[in-house]
C-alpha cells in the first residue's frame, strides 16, 4: 500500500468555485442556503452533481433511497470501493458549507486524481446521502439510517413535511428514487469531511480536526410539578415553586457535565413554564436534559445521577418530578486504521491538527456500524452552523479536501 | 360614638342566596363567572344589584367610570359617608366570591340594619367599583384609580380590549356610564371585604384576616445574553449558556425573598427561553422577577441586591445582562383607627383572627391614598383565586361580613 506524496494537493480554487456555484441552487434569504432534501430545489442540485460527476468520468448509481453513488473504477476488480462524501441537502436557513464541503471536497478528490492519472486499487465512490438534515422530514440522518439498517424504509417513505406531503412521494416526484436495494453495496471503508459545527479548532488554530469519536447523545424531558399560586399571596414557606425546581436541577445538570471533563456535555436548550404568567407562581415546568459523551458508561452514568439528584431537590421542596427518554444514541468510535490514515494524512501535509469527537451526527455514524470509517474536520468561524451566516475560509476547505483525498487514496491503494 | 353589641349579626343564609343568584349572571364554564367589566354580563350583573339597592332603599348614584354608589341616608346632614364596597366585574374564568363578597357583603350589612331598624349618624354608600380586574381592560383597579387620581380618566376610556372596543364607548353601550365627576365624593373611611386569595387564613384555621398593609410590587424583567451553539458540539468551558445563567440568577432571587423574612416574597413566574430548541443552547433568556414586600426599603434593598448579585453572576459567566422595571407600586398601610374597628369587631363576635398583609392588589389600596381605609379578609379554600374552582364555606362568607358590618357601623356611629 502506498501512500500519496506531500506535494499531491486538490485544486482549491476549483473546490471552491464548486461549493459557490451549488450555492446558487436554492439560494438562501441572507447569503446562505435553502435546498431541502427533496424539494425541487434538492432535484436541481443533484442535477448539477451528476452532471460534474458524468464529467469527471464516473458511473452513477442511485438507489430507493435516492442516495447517489458515483463511482470510479479500481484497477482490481476484486476489490470493494472506499467510499467518500456527505450530503447536499441543507436546513432551511441554513449555510453553504455543512454536507456539501464533503460531497463536492470528495468529487475534487477524484477530479485532482483524474488530472494526475493516478490509479487505485480499489474503486472511489464519491457519495450524496439524501436527507442527512431531518428538518423537512423527521429524522436526520435518514438514508444512511436506512442503509445502516436502523431505520425502516417502508415507514420513512410514510413521514410527512408540515404540508402532509410524503418522503417517499416527494422523492419520486423529483425523480430521484432509485432501483439500487437500500444497503446492497459492500464497503472497504467510508470517510466523511465536514465543517466542525463546533468552536474548537478555530479557538486553537489549528486547520484539522481527526475525529476519533461520535459523541452519544441522551435526551431526558423532566416534569417537575408544583402548584400556581399568586405570587402576591403565597409565602415563602407555602410555595411549591417548579421554576425554582427547574433552576436547581438546571445547575445540577451542569455539576454532573463537568465531573466527566473534559468530553461530556449538558444543557437544557428546551424550557417551557406553566402557567408563565408574571404573578403567577409556575405550577409546571418542562425541559429536555441533553447529556453528551463519547462513552457509553458516561451517558449512562450522568442519566442516573439527574434522576436521583433532582428527586432529591424536588422531593425536598415538595414537588413532584417525572422523567421520560425522548432521545438517544450510542456513541460512535471511529476504526482505528481509517482514524490512523486521516492523521498521517495531516502529519503529512504539514497541517495542524487535533484529534476531536464529533458533537452533532453524521452520516458517517451510522455507516461506522457496518463499515471501517472515519471523518475528517475542517474550522468553521464562530462554530456557527445551520445558520446563514455560517462561513470558513477557501484554505481551511482546501486542507480539508487535502487530508481528506490523501486518507482515501492511501485507503484505496495507489497502483503504481 | 358606640359599637354595636356582639349578637349583631347579618343574615347568612340571605347573603349567601344573593351571591349564588348573582353567580347566574356570566356563569363561567366550570361552574364559576365570566362576567367581566363593561360587558353585557356586567351590564345584567349590574342592573340586579341596583335592583336590590333599590329594595333595600339607597338611593343610586353613578359616576363617570361607571361606579355605583348606593346611600343609606345618616342622622347627621354634615356627616361624610362610610363607604363600603369592592366590584362586581370577574376575571374571564373566575370564581363566584372574588369582589363580589365585598359587595354584596356590604349590601347585607344594609339589609340586616334595615331588618333591625338600626340608624348611624353616617350615611352609608354600598359601592361597586368599575373593572377591578383588569384583564379586559388594562389596569386592574381601574375606577378606583381614576377615583384616587393615579390614573386619567380619558386616557383609560381610549384602552382597548383584544377586539379593539374601546372602555369608554364599551362603558356607555351597556349604559352603565354616569354623570358624577368621579372622585367629587368624600369619604369619611372605606371599608373593603375581601376573600384572602392566598392560604393563609385557611392554614393555620382563622375566620378573618385583618387587613393591615397592603404589599408593595416590584417588577424587573431581566434579559440575559449568551450565545446560541450547538448543545454537542461546543466544549462546557466554551459555552454561553443564558438559561444556566437565569438558573443562578433564580437561586438568588429565593435567597433575598427569604432574607426578609417573613413578609417579603420572590419569584419568576414568567420565564422565555431563546430559541427553545432541545439542541441548542439558549442564547437569550428573558424573566421578570416579581418581588412584594409591605415595607417599601425592603423592596429597594430586593432590587438593589438583584441587580448586584445577578450582575456579577453573569460578569463570571461571560453573559450579558440587562434590567428594566416593568411594574410597580408601593406599599400600603391602612389607616390605623380603621384597621383597629376590624380588629375590634372580630374580637367582639368571638372570631379567631390575625393581622394579615394582603399580597394582591384591591381598590382600597387606591382609595387608602386619599380616605382613612381598611380590609377584612376570610379564608378561600387552598388559596385559589381567579380560577372558576375558587371555593369558600358560607361560614367563612358569614363571619367576613358580621366582621365587616360591625367596622362600618362602628365607623359610622349608631344613634341610640
Amino acid at each position: 500500500m502506498a501512500a500519496p506524496g506531500e506535494n499531491l494537493r486538490i485544486n482549491a480554487d476549483r473546490l471552491w468555485d464548486s461549493i459557490h456555484e451549488m450555492a446558487k441552487i436554492g439560494p438562501g434569504v441572507a447569503g446562505g442556503s435553502n435546498r431541502q432534501t427533496v424539494t425541487d430545489e434538492d432535484g436541481e442540485g443533484r442535477k448539477l452533481f451528476a452532471r460534474w460527476c458524468e464529467e469527471a468520468g464516473l458511473t452513477m448509481g442511485v438507489d430507493k433511497m435516492g442516495t447517489m453513488f458515483a463511482m470510479r473504477e479500481g484497477t482490481d476488480p476484486d476489490a470493494l470501493p472506499v467510499y467518500v462524501g456527505s450530503h447536499l441537502d441543507t436546513q432551511p436557513t441554513g449555510g453553504r458549507y455543512d454536507g456539501v464541503l464533503g460531497v463536492l471536497g470528495a468529487l475534487e478528490t477524484i477530479r485532482t486524481l483524474n488530472d494526475l492519472g493516478i490509479k487505485t486499487k480499489h474503486p472511489i465512490v464519491v457519495t450524496n446521502w439524501t436527507n442527512e438534515e431531518g428538518t423537512r422530514f423527521a429524522p436526520a440522518m435518514m438514508a444512511s439510517g436506512v442503509f445502516a439498517g436502523v431505520l425502516d424504509m417502508e415507514d420513512v417513505y410514510s413521514h410527512t413535511d408540515t404540508k402532509g406531503l410524503k418522503f417517499g412521494d416527494e422523492l419520486e416526484r423529483i425523480g430521484w428514487k432509485g432501483e439500487e436495494e437500500v444497503g446492497a453495496r459492500k464497503m472497504h471503508a467510508f470517510f466523511e469531511l465536514h465543517i466542525e459545527q463546533g468552536p474548537i479548532l478555530e479557538a486553537e488554530g489549528k486547520d484539522i480536526g481527526v475525529v476519533t469519536h461520535g459523541q452519544g447523545l441522551s435526551w431526558t424531558q423532566v416534569t417537575i410539578t408544583g402548584k400556581e399560586a399568586h405570587t402576591g399571596s403565597t409565602p415563602m414557606p407555602m410555595r411549591k415553586n417548579a421554576g425554582l425546581g427547574m433552576a436547581r436541577v438546571l445547575q445540577l445538570v451542569d455539576e454532573i457535565a463537568w465531573s466527566h471533563k473534559p468530553h461530556a456535555v449538558g444543557a437544557a436548550g428546551h424550557i417551557d413554564v406553566h402557567p408563565n404568567s408574571r404573578n403567577v407562581i409556575p405550577g409546571k415546568v418542562v425541559f429536555t436534559v441533553d447529556f453528551r459523551s463519547p462513552d457509553l458508561a458516561v451517558i449512562t452514568d450522568m442519566e442516573q445521577r439527574l434522576k436521583i439528584g433532582a428527586k432529591a431537590i424536588c422531593d425536598e421542596m415538595g414537588l413532584g418530578i417525572e422523567f421520560e427518554k425522548v432521545g438517544g444514541f450510542d456513541p460512535v468510535t471511529f476504526d482505528e486504521n481509517c482514524v490512523k490514515a486521516v492523521r498521517g494524512a495531516a502529519e503529512r501535509l504539514g497541517y495542524s491538527h487535533r484529534d476531536i469527537i464529533s458533537g452533532a451526527g453524521h452520516d458517517a455514524c451510522w455507516i461506522n456500524k457496518l463499515y471501517p470509517t472515519a471523518m475528517v474536520m475542517c474550522p468553521c468561524v464562530d462554530g456557527l452552523s445551520h445558520n446563514e451566516a455560517e462561513d470558513i475560509s477557501k484554505e481551511w476547505a482546501a486542507a480539508g479536501a487535502d487530508v481528506l483525498m490523501h486518507a482515501v487514496v492511501e485507503t484505496a491503494e495507489i497502483v503504481e
